[in-house]
């Protein structure tokens, strides 16, 4: 059974604990995995005296999660159509570099910025393969104006494609990206890799993926000599 | 506390249960996520009247995981180690089309063969997100003596990469390959993808695989004209 959301707006102290219930969350799902985190652990860890806080904030897990996977959306997002909106202002052509740099660097930025740990990659990554929530986060994330842009105006084009291979093309984008992001999250957080290496970790992962992506997509496009 | 597993050969029956269990914990972890299933519901779902079976079988639900994991790993292996052996038994050089299908066909074809529904693939890319899985499952595939051969004697090589850059291009292959099965597999069980067309949409992912996985090795090796 779901409380209905509050409808007057929320109060200072309510943000306060959203935000606070958020930021727990992520970082507990992102280290333990979503199946060793409880609602409960989650409420304590956070501070809240009521262990029901996740349900009374959010109406429920899902809700929670879906809330942290916007706040991250939004971030890089917010980055990344501006990074869009300034290239495509351009009256030169756009290099296939560059476009693939406006879908991967804002993520590297933010990575970089956020100074360790970070825990949204992780959190991203798992939220993608659980099956209640997959459909809601791919949806979500290709109905970005940035990526709506790029793929109608960028250097690779949905319309350059065969009939159904965008649809396919774009999801091992995606897996790639998400799943990359992760990885480098994963080796940071426990030691494999010196955090003091961090920042070029992330750059050398960005620039890696970009490569990547040129080759696949020219190689689907049926333009690489093999 | 952990209970020792059984030390003597295990009975027949045994043997059958361990093996429902096995199966059915994959498909429950597959359709609803590792967060959404108990062991207690594997136990009932596999008619096991003791609920604390798969403690008792397998120590735990870690083993029990891991137990699913190598069963797909060795049939998966079986296949690709006479692959292996077949093509570098030639005496012609291997092209990267047939290193790549190495990689992948034999997916592609137990996919096929499996008949639907099949849920290893959605499995396995859960279990490679989990944090405490995820360390293992990434060495255990490593360690496939098809992959250690292919990367030895292939037609993409551990050598022919700078310092560093194999690992990060290793990682990428992987991140894509389990991915992209695991997201075909959704999309057949969710009905996104209709049953008749699965046998032409296994083979369409094999070859979209390979042909992005030529692009983008060679792109990361400096080669293509990008």
């Amino acid at each position: 059974m779901r409380t209905p959301a509050p409808a007057a707006p929320p109060s200072p102290r309510s943000v306060v604990a959203r935000n606070k219930l958020m930021r727990t969350a992520e970082r507990l799902y992102a280290e333990k995995g979503f199946a060793n985190v409880s609602v409960r652990q989650i409420s304590e860890a956070a501070g809240q005296r009521n262990n029901s806080a996740v349900q009374y904030h959010f109406n429920g897990r899902d809700e929670l999660i879906k809330a942290i996977l916007s706040s991250y959306t939004d971030v890089i997002e917010e980055r990344r159509i501006a990074m869009v909106e300034a290239l495509l202002g351009t009256e030169r052509a756009v290099t296939r570099e560059e476009h693939f740099a406006c879908l991967i660097l804002p993520g590297v930025e933010y990575h970089i910025e956020a100074a360790a740990p970070t825990w949204g990659a992780r959190f991203f990554a798992q939220a993608i393969v659980e099956p209640a929530l997959r459909e809601y986060v791919i949806q979500e994330q290709l109905n970005t104006p940035s990526l709506r842009i790029l793929n109608t105006h960028g250097a690779v084009r949905r319309k350059d494609f065969a009939p159904g291979l965008f649809q396919r093309y774009s999801a091992m984008v995606r897996q790639l990206s998400v799943h990359a992001f992760a990885e480098l999250e994963y080796d940071l957080a426990n030691g494999r890799i010196e955090q003091r290496e961090a920042e070029a970790r992330w750059r050398l992962l960005g620039q890696d993926l970009i490569t990547s992506l040129c080759g696949l997509s020219s190689a689907l496009l049926g333009e690489a000599g093999r």
